[in-house]
């Protein structure tokens, strides 16, 4: 950056880098936002009719590596997932598709059975939208996220299936 | 492998390792499936409700670097997307939430644009299956492809818009 730009300038630029991604603020427990989470590989998609989003499941390499050798009941430690949530719109080439349209939040679970023994061994953490705010009052919120994920504790507490790939 | 199994044994399991993924026939019109793209990244998803099918958009490299940077309207030379199909399943335990079943095709669009100057710079190729049959009887199944990605030509004939993600 050139010396004749005032230092108005150069605090703006310190704060677009900043609001930029850099420093998104932790959830209210404690989690902070995993990095490189959108270079994570394939897990699996959902369509929800009920509140009409699009969803894709993304796995760390822990996640992937587990999915692949079918250790997935329970998961390992190690073991992170993402699920990128966007309202579903119709394609305006071919209305009978949904794609993805406005992104709603980023919901991770986070496997470490030593730090969240009271939670299935799972951290819960959300982002909202674009502005990636962090969700929840304080770190109570967790009982929200553990609550509707008890119907499949069978699975681990895991909605998900990886899905099926040659 | 033990020297005691008899040649007719040794030979089933070489044509197990064959069957098994390691020599995929290629497209009729010569592409060959490929390798790796299982670790491909996440460009987008959508539902399809005219077949009940749930689909996940994958890019090689390139096609991420073109899709974050905003370069997709000519996509890039070396850019290569999958878009990996699945009959869609209603969730066990979430009656309106539609979940990927049996594996459908994963079907290639490859960018180049001196190979195939006559499909818009892409070349496309399908595999069938968990068997990944390649698609196509002869040659000319290209343009099946071309002519039903002729209406989005204005988007370099892609239907996939990358999802917006932060």
């Amino acid at each position: 950056m050139p010396d004749k730009y005032p230092a108005g300038v150069l605090l703006l630029a310190v704060a677009m880098s900043v609001v930029a991604g850099e420093t998104v603020a932790p959830a209210p427990n404690g989690i902070e936002l995993p990095a490189g989470y959108r270079d994570w590989r394939l897990i699996g998609s959902s369509h929800r009719t009920d509140n009409n989003t699009l969803r894709v499941i993304l796995g760390n390499d822990a996640a992937i590596a587990a999915a692949r050798a079918g250790r997935t009941n329970p998961w390992p430690d190690g073991a992170r997932l993402v699920k990128l949530v966007w309202k579903d719109v119709t394609h305006e080439a071919w209305d009978r598709a949904t794609v993805p349209g406005a992104f709603v939040h980023a919901e991770f679970m986070i496997k470490d059975s030593a730090s969240y023994p009271d939670t299935g061994g799972w951290g819960f953490a959300r982002w909202l939208g674009q502005e990636q705010q962090p969700y929840g009052a304080d770190a109570n919120f967790v009982q929200e996220c553990f609550s509707c994920h008890t119907p499949v504790k069978d699975n681990d507490y895991v909605f998900t299936h990886p899905a099926v790939l040659p």
